[in-house]
Order: structure tokens, then sequence, then C-alpha cells
């Protein structure tokens, strides 16, 4: 594994290795530094230890930086005792809502001059040590929720460790997070498990018409009730501002389509729907499959070794395989394997899987 | 293209060349069969001939079967239309909203005894005659909705058409099918439209720290607006139910986040959760929420040929694979591999794959 400097001297004490904190340290010790592993779950800290995350923390530990990677509901108190534990070092936290964290910390007069709270826009559907990933926030944004508090070259101390992460630093206030997080992941979430539990009682036959867009919908739905009960409690004003305003697009059209001959009906359903193109389209890069490749569906067997044999084939004709999903096609042995290739590639690949007796499904 | 022969007899007409109508001419024409193309739009018939769809409407065209492809707030009118031009024809539709096209045509008096509706689960983002693909139907639920007037013998011609087209027949009274596409496609496309509606306003730093999830829940609010109104207000009735029942829960959810600290507050906002996880895991056999399957993250050197030698080797330890998922990790030459096997494999998967030098991210 290649090493490169980090812009960070002394030792980071992370606590907390679950997903996040074991991810932080095995991508500082990617760069050499020297990782202080700290869980209420020796168990954790063992298991972190043997996958090179660091060393379990010993007395006379002195770290430069201190990394909260806690559940939402108890950061800000391990926080604050981390704070007062380590009176030399600044602590940062990767939780999902900021302002409510920060405005404890004050209540409880904690040393808010070397806090600087931040947020990871990462994560994995799976938790744990074992999820942990060096590169999980490579090209992420990261979010930095500034304060007047701290220093300019105390935070720097944050802004580095993003930085040796691979992450893509944003400077926001807590209050400005919050919000923007309440609509881009927390009311999706909501909105999501919400319309999946219309499922809950649904004849089998209809959900077995399912297609690809109902997927997608109701794929986050099912994540974590535990964790989500505590982002959605810490960030519930923000969170409830949004559902009512969409509460409110929802009642408007519930009545148009009570009578939808009645005049004007069909046009306000026409311009929610409008404005959810309008919505989606300010969405940055991609939406589903990435517009900057063409794609070609190859119908394959649903045996061991045939989408093997596939990939194998593709790389004998030497185009470079941007993305692929499989998709099962219900009830027979064969399964459509959609490939994203560059646009200039498309053609040849196409051609030259068919001489060689693929089905190509478009 | 191999040959294969068609179920059908007599010639069958297209009626509307758009995306479905010529995905239907061209996969019977991959079976020899006789397609008569029809369509408003002389221009659109050309290009359908040009793709060898078929061939153009002529004086004495005797068609066995017509498969009616408009708009739907045409489809029972033209329906009716070709009933009565070919009084020896059984004519199906492909609208994705059925009850009310057969209630129409009963109303105008037309030949029931000869209409059996129909809807193919299949479709794509672009329109038009030049997306149409012989293949679009492989493997996708085709509804039959069936009732009374239509003798067994005469609706044979429609399951024929299905068959032959590669489609899973699925049978379901007018009633059923409109309710349960409400359920899982219309309403979620509601849900969808409205939350991304949410978006226009929004601050763009805010937009930027979208990921994946958020693009999921809004990427069918992209769909086209003109066709949602015609289908949403053929469907109204059920589509109104499911989102008042919708609403009922989301008006529980908002009063849970107005005093999340409440007694009770917490507990209602993880039921609906965990409704929603429950929800979800109804859906038939599809990655991420599959819980049938285990899932095993793998590092792929982002080159041709990589990921066919890890598939390879799948094989080789002689492990099913039942799903995969690419995902690269941005502005890096590496790719995680998400890989779906039966739970009892995984283990085992991962211990061999290690051994043959393959990094497991998790």
């Amino acid at each position: 594994m290649r090493l490169v400097e980090s812009r960070l001297t002394g030792p980071v004490r992370v606590v907390g290795v679950g997903l996040l904190g074991t991810s932080v340290a095995l991508g500082l010790r990617q760069r050499g530094v020297d990782v202080i592993l700290a869980d209420a779950s020796p168990t954790h800290v063992a298991i972190a230890v043997d996958l090179g995350a660091g060393r379990a923390a010993a007395p006379g530990d002195a770290p430069e930086l201190i990394v909260v990677a806690v559940p939402p509901d108890v950061t800000a108190q391990v926080v604050a005792s981390e704070l007062a534990a380590f009176p030399d070092a600044i602590v940062t936290d990767v939780a999902s809502v900021k302002a409510g964290i920060l405005q404890e910390l004050r209540d409880q007069g904690a040393d808010v001059t070397r806090y600087l709270g931040s947020h990871p826009l990462a994560g994995r559907e799976r938790g744990g040590p074992l999820a942990g990933r060096a590169d999980l926030f490579q090209g992420r944004p990261w979010v930095v929720a500034a304060h007047d508090d701290i220093s300019y070259r105390r935070a720097s101390a944050v802004d580095d460790l993003i930085l040796d992460l691979g992450g893509t630093l944003v400077e926001m206030t807590p209050e400005q997070h919050d919000r923007g997080v309440a609509l881009i992941s927390h009311v999706p979430q909501v909105v999501s498990s919400l319309m999946a539990r219309r499922f809950i009682d649904a004849p089998s036959d209809a959900l077995g018409l399912a297609g690809q867009g109902v997927r997608d919908v109701t794929r986050v739905a099912a994540s974590d009730p535990d964790l989500w009960v505590q982002i959605l409690g810490a960030n519930a004003g923000s969170v409830r501002d949004i559902l009512v305003a969409y509460r409110d697009d929802l009642d408007r059209f519930i009545d148009a389509l009570a009578d939808p001959a009645a005049p004007g009906a069909r046009r306000r359903v026409a311009e929610e729907l409008a404005g959810g193109n309008a919505g989606v389209s300010r969405l940055p890069g991609k939406h589903g499959t990435d517009k900057r490749f063409a794609t070609l569906t190859v119908m394959v067997d649903d045996r061991p070794g045939q989408l093997a044999r596939l990939l194998a084939e593709i790389g004998e004709i030497g185009v470079n395989l941007e993305d692929l999903r499989l998709e099962h096609a219900q009830g027979r042995q064969v399964g459509l394997a959609e490939i994203a290739v560059l646009p200039e590639a498309v053609d040849r690949l196409s051609t030259e899987l068919a001489a060689r007796g693929w089905r190509i499904a478009g």
C-alpha cells in the first residue's frame, strides 16, 4: 500500500470503532498516522486493531486530534468528556446532525474553543468495524460545522483530517448543515420509509409487478430504525418544516385526484409533476444511470460462471467496464446485465458480443 | 438473429409505433410474424418500417390480433374504432390503467367479446420508435386484465402475443391490476415527484451534499408529466386511496417530530421506520434490500479483465452469484464489487477469496 505523508503531526485518537471510526482509523494508518483506538466495547477495539486500524489506548496518550464517532444520542456527552480528559487536543465528531451538539456543549460549559464538529457524507448499509474501509471518504463531501469560538489555527487539524482521508471539505454553519441534510437525506428517508410501509399488507401478486422505479424509491427504507430515530430526533425541527411543506403539496395532489375531471385539476397535477422535474434536475452529478456512459443490456444465463465468461470476453474485446447492474428476470433462469461503457466503445462492443453469440437486449 | 416459430398464425396490426408498439412489432418480426404498422404520424410509421418493425397498413389487411399502443387518454377510443373496423380481429392494448378502458368500451357498446386489455410492465427512459427493442418485454411481468365477456379461445391470441415476446403472463382483474400498479408504480411516482419539488428553491450547497439515497428516491421524478397526468387521472381512485393512507402516516410522523422528547414520540417514529423495513423486504428479489442474500464487498482494480477474474474465481470456488453491484471509489483506480450470495456460502467465499489475494472490504 502506497504510504502518503500525512498533514497531521501528532497521534489521532478515534473514539468509537464502528463503520465511520474504523474507516477514519484505517485511512489515517495508510498515511502512517499513529492512531489510538477507544470504544465502549473492548471486542470492537480488538477487531479494529486486528484490522490494522491502530493501537489500543494507553496511559499517557497525548493525541493532537480526537475523532468522536459514536451514536448521535451520546455524541455531545462523549465529546465533552474527551475535551475534559485531553486539555491539549482538538476534538471533532462525525455525527449527522450538528447544531444540537454544539448547543449542548455550550450549555455544559465545555471548552468549545477546541471543538469543531464535522459530518462526512459517507456510509454503507452495513455497520461495525468489519465494514470499515480506508477509502470510505474518498471524494465524498465532508462538512465542517464552523463556529466562531475556535481559532483558525486550531480548526486546521480538522481540515487536515478531511484532506488526509480524501474527503471534499465543505464549510457550513451548524444550522445550514442541519437544514441541508434534512432536505437531501433525512426527509427522503422518511418519504421512502412511509412509502414502503404501504407494502406491508399488499397482495404479493401486486408486489410482483414492482419494477426498478419503486425499488429505487424505497431502497433506503431498509435503513436501521434505531439509528434513524436518533438522527430524526436530533434534527426534528428542520425535518418537520420540510415534511409540512411536503404534506401541503400532497394535500393539493390528493384534492386534485378527488375529481380529476374538475376544471384545473389536471393542470394542478401536471404542475406538481413538472415541479418534480425541475427539482430533480437541480441535483448535481449522476441520477441513476450515469449519462457520461452508454449502456448495453446483455442476457446472461443465471448459472455460475456465465457472467464471468461475459466479462472475460468484454476484457478480451478490450473494452473497460465503467459500471454494471444485474437484473434478474423474474421467474426465468436468465438475468440481464446492464453494462456501462464509454459511448465510443458501445457499438463495437455490441457487434463483437453479438458475434460471440451473446443476446443483446438493448 | 435466430428465428423462432410464432404461436400466432395470422398478421398482427400494431396501432401506435412509439416505444411499446415498436418493441412489440420488432419482437414479433423476430418470430417471422407479418406485422402491420399504423400510427397517426406517417413519419413514425416510416421510421418503424425502416427499423424492420413491419409494413405499413394496406387495404384488405385482415389482422388476427390488433395491439393498440397509443397514449392512455385515447386508448379506449382507438380500441373501439379498431374493434369496429376489423370485426374478425381480437384487440388488446398496453395502457397502464385497465378498468376505465373496459368500462368506457362497455358504455360505448363496443364488442368486448373481442377485447382483452393487457399491460406489460416494461419501459425505458426514452420513448419513440427509435427507442424500441425486440427484447423489451423479456422476463417482464405482462398483466392480462381478464373479464368474463371474452371466450377462453379468443383470449389465447393475447396469451400467445405475450409468450412470443418473452413476457411473464400475469392474470388479474382490471380492478386488481389498477390497485396493484397504483401501489408499486403510480404512488411511488407521486411520492418521488413531491420530494423532488422540495429542491426547487434549495440552496445549491445543500444539494451538493446529495448522496445515492436521495438520488434513488427522486430518480423517477424526472418522468414525463404529460404521460403521468393521463395515468394518474385514469387511476385517480386507487392512487388517492393509497395517498390518503400515506398522508395519515405522514401526519403521525409530523406530530411525533413536534416534540421528539414527548413520551411515546420516539417509539412512534421507530415504528414507522420499522414498518418501512418490513414493507420493503416484501418486494421480490432485488439487490440491497434483499434479505435472502448475504453480501460481500471485494476491492477490484479498475482495469479490463479484473472483475472477470474475480467472477471466474467465484465460479471456481463453486459459489453462485445471486447479484452483483459495482461501486467506483470516486477519483481512484479501484472499484468495489458488492457480491450477493446465499448466506451459507458467504463465509467460505470470503475466506477463499482472501486466500487468493483479493481484498475484502466488508
